[in-house]
């Protein structure tokens, strides 16, 4: 474990790091299918579904960052991204409601079972907020829901840049006076906190391996990454925190 | 009462409605006078200087609207302001650590005894925000130690609009999808809900007789001033709006 004293704020990847969206999109599918008699013969596979929308969440952004869109916030990507998807899935005369619905099962994602307490434990020394492409409701709204007792709200949305553009991995530096060093990026994702500690900010990489499904393997070679700490979970990354700096 | 149905968020002014800001200046200075032996013979009136710093807000808030200074955050116009009022009240010799401390004075500010009860009563049916001029992280650090329960932190740094410019007031309605009445405004002040009603906020009147101080009378004529709701503090707030809406 590296140098990790000083570390006066934490800001979270969410999707897969703190709440696992695949499964949350699964059943809010499985709920819908079974609604409207959608999903049985021959069925679509609500995990391919769930996969194939994750799958266009990097593309849907970098046409934001790339400027070919103005400004979208990810709701509306994720609505926009639907759309096709139904068309490629075969689903076909779902009520706007219900897509409304769906897009927002984006902001009704379980915690993995260590989020909540490891966040309170760290929320007691540190300023813990997300640091996430999705926007400032679909953050509030999925907090509330599930209880994760961030401090504040940081989103992509606020410097109006997707990550991994600059202007939002500072924006906790920049917003509360902090240098770079004193901010940790917790992600379960490597090139999220490859680019954090391109800007500076410490690293904790946090191991997922069910992401991406029971059966996907995740990122596989863990530990020994390079990142400040590598942890099983946020529980564990209190623990570290609390020994380094008491 | 009117028709007060509907209402999905609050968003709350902080200085004075949520928090008793001139009881924590007063009690930072005269912390302050102690440890630097100022404020003895003749002595600085520590109530005069949170009056006269509370004083300068509005005025150097204007010079940001107005476009005489570029976006500057409260923590920044607190400490200019202070500087003038160091002058003015004859301290001198104040090391800068200790400037900060007493601009940090802003971010240690305790809620009326109703706030934090009232708060966590309105936060299980509602998104409930400060929508104040305070920066993020004054609010954040706020929140943190005086336990105010916020699903969210929407400050004029958000927009880079103080109010009562409209991007402020119709922050919450832009970043939730929400109909600008599907947002009540909770302020202390006529003027602040006036403004917010003018963009199609509801609005609630708390009445605080001693945000001024013990003598001083508050702004006195209360109630029926025209607003949605006009209450004595924040849980009779809650109460009201359950009784409403179930």
């Amino acid at each position: 474990m590296k140098d990790i004293g000083g570390i006066k704020g934490l800001v979270f990847d969410v999707f897969g790091t703190v709440v696992d969206w695949r499964s949350g999109i699964i059943r809010a599918g499985e709920e819908l299918g079974a609604r409207h008699d959608i999903g049985q013969d021959p069925g679509v596979d609500w995990a391919a579904f769930a996969d194939a929308w994750r799958g266009k969440y990097a593309p849907s952004m970098d046409r934001v960052r790339n400027g070919e869109l103005p400004w979208t916030n990810l709701d509306a990507l994720h609505r926009e991204s639907l759309e096709d998807l139904l068309v490629e899935f075969g689903v076909s005369g779902l009520p706007e409601g219900e897509k409304d619905w769906f897009v927002r099962a984006w902001h009704r994602l379980d915690p993995w079972p260590d989020s909540v307490d490891g966040l309170r434990m760290l929320g007691r020394h540190h300023v813990i907020s997300p640091l996430s492409n999705g926007n400032v409701a679909l953050l509030t709204n999925m907090a509330k829901r599930a209880g994760l007792p961030w401090d504040v709200i940081l989103s992509a949305e606020i410097p109006r840049h997707y990550k991994p553009d600059p202007e939002t991995y500072l924006l906790m530096p920049t917003l509360f006076g902090l240098e770079p060093g004193e901010v940790m990026m917790v992600a379960a994702h490597s090139s999220d906190l490859e680019e954090a500690a391109r800007h500076g900010l410490k690293t904790a990489y946090v191991h997922r391996p069910f992401e991406f499904g029971p059966d996907a393997g995740a990122e596989a070679e863990w530990p020994d990454r390079g990142f400040d700490i590598e942890v099983e979970n946020i529980v564990r990354l209190a623990d570290a925190l609390r020994e380094v700096q008491g």
